[in-house]
């Protein structure tokens, strides 16, 4: 069979050894005669493995002891949601930071819950190269319970590597693209949330990591499954997890503590990114239209400028075993996301695919 | 190794069938080198997965053309919410029926976000014997926006078999515990919800059955993963839905039509209810404390009135292969959750095991 490499922007990749453990175990986890998703979160083994998983996300990602983190169901898009329920205060109105289509959808969510600001923070000039244009909000951010971003924008693949400056104010960041995937400080924020689907595992179980003084302030109107205080007190089952996602996630922290924790994995998407970007700008044939310092490490969006061209490219890379390297609708072209589980063997292949018919349509 | 037989209360059993199928093509599914879990929800073999879901699941449960079929995320205490959210509208109140734990506890959540009127439908004799005494309610429930009830509580074993009369009214039923368990008349109801993790596949999806004239008046502040019309706009796709849950989902219902369908699937689970009801009232060691018109067909609980017998029960029991036995912390004895998974066999074994301590313990 043809190596296959996949670069599906979510759900995606998830590293090999995890699948295969999963596989060996699935009907006989913990030599208990029954798979993981057969058994009560509330047993014995169930709490240890929610447990064990909550320890080896907080080593790995350094997580301060003032923060929680819940394990719910909803995906980032019932984060939009729940975050305005559970964090708009005695100031009312929250500042929305509009970096492309996430960002937005967020912001659109969240008007649904409150009074909210947006202030678009890119600019594309006349070559449609597209940069992030602001990011200190110190002047303004105090006058909102918090303030939205996005870490990286999966479509466009453009990434806000600098934390914004938003003083004392709470900042809060939909990191579901690039969670895990470099070291962050952690205490900049109030609050971080990532459905699993890109760099933690399955479809259907978020994260979030909040700062305990921000938990306890939701509104009578909130769903108890995404109540903060509620779920931190059941230890994030008040009720039923998504046990067999989260079992997921727990062998995909052992497996990232493994390779060397995030510092390792950081390196290696670095290198992954530098090579493919390299190649794009040494390249006539393809383009990216995203300035530099903005580059998404885990999205690399690219295109020949010939719709005829992209949709053979991306036919023929599928035949070679590059799989799912068409854009997103909405922007078209290429795009490869080479989250954690991508190893560096796939970029390579996916290089040489690309000079190759570089050369054959040039 | 012994025989296991499952009676956990959910998390539940799923059909061997099933689970060795996911473990067979967990690392390669549709033979494209990925598993399941990794592709686009948005691809082509998903897609298929998706609607094919919806068909299987319609012709199994014969759900009338003028409803609609959501695959959700958040369990049934999501839709605890969800339902006053997207059904509460000019009448400005619901009507909650009270028959034990899972019924009280949709209720307390429902005030969150409308006014309800709560009516405790059971009660219990001076032997302890607990019937549901009332399910007339075509008097009263034409103020409310909907009547909810729940078609069987899962802690205590109580089944409400007769549908309510609400006349003309909205009647909205949690069948978590026995979806696709029996053969319904879908008409009578407006909406059915239920968590998968007894008799549908893994904790993680929910699965919505609301008649079409219902959708649309959802209030502003729903979140958009529960608003009826945009998931129903969206084939349940408004973002990225728990992919690998409605696989196993997908492949239960193959499963069932395989086995003949709900109308094989409830000869047999009346069968295995029969044969242990009948144990239970033969013995004098054992002791149920449902009324007969009111004993769950999916979840048996007896007790032999002595918690440490109880305690020992349970923990010789496990010995034996017979699993999760123990009954919910706030009813105490044994609760057997014999779910559409369970085969007759496990039934069988638990009736010679009760009968083997009984005479070793009396």
């Amino acid at each position: 069979m043809t190596q296959i490499y996949n670069f599906s922007a979510g759900p995606a990749m998830m590293p090999k050894a995890v699948l295969e453990q999963a596989q060996a175990e699935l009907l006989n986890w913990q030599n208990q005669g029954t798979s993981v998703m057969e058994v009560s979160h509330r047993g014995k083994y169930f709490s240890e493995l929610a447990a064990q998983s909550d320890k080896d996300f907080r080593e790995l990602y350094h997580i301060p002891d003032n923060y929680k983190v819940l394990f719910l169901q909803g995906g980032a898009r019932g984060q939009f949601a729940a975050i305005p329920m559970n964090l708009i205060g005695k100031k009312g109105k929250a500042l929305y930071l509009n970096s492309g289509h996430w960002s937005a959808t967020a912001a659109k969510e969240a008007r649904n819950f409150c009074e909210i600001d947006e202030i678009n923070i890119t600019e594309t000039d006349a070559n449609g190269l597209i940069s992030v244009v602001r990011t200190d909000f110190s002047d303004i951010a105090e006058q909102y319970d918090y303030v939205h971003y996005c870490t990286n924008e999966t479509i466009s693949g453009v990434e806000i590597k600098e934390i914004p400056n938003v003083g004392n104010a709470v900042l809060v960041a939909d990191m579901s693209s690039n969670i895990l995937s470099g070291e962050i400080d952690i205490s900049q924020f109030g609050l971080i949330y990532a459905g699993a689907q890109k760099n933690l595992g399955p479809a259907g179980i978020t994260i979030v990591i909040v700062r305990e003084d921000l938990i306890g302030h939701a509104r009578q109107a909130t769903p108890s499954i995404w109540n903060y205080e509620t779920q931190a007190n059941a230890d994030s089952m008040i009720n039923t997890p998504p046990t067999f996602a989260w079992y997921l996630c727990a062998l995909v922290f052992k497996h990232l503590l493994k390779e060397g924790g995030v510092k390792a994995v950081e390196a290696r998407n670095l290198k992954k990114a530098e090579l493919l970007y390299q190649y794009l700008d040494s390249s006539t044939f393809y383009h990216n239209y995203i300035a530099k310092p903005n580059r998404s490490v885990m999205n690399v969006t690219f295109t020949t400028n010939n719709d005829e061209l992209n949709a053979k490219f991306v036919a023929e890379a599928t035949q070679a075993g590059l799989q799912a390297l068409k854009g997103h609708k909405v922007l078209g072209g290429m795009r490869a996301s080479i989250y954690n589980a991508m190893p560096i063997e796939g970029v390579e292949a996916l290089i040489a695919f690309m000079d190759k018919f570089a050369k054959e349509n040039n």
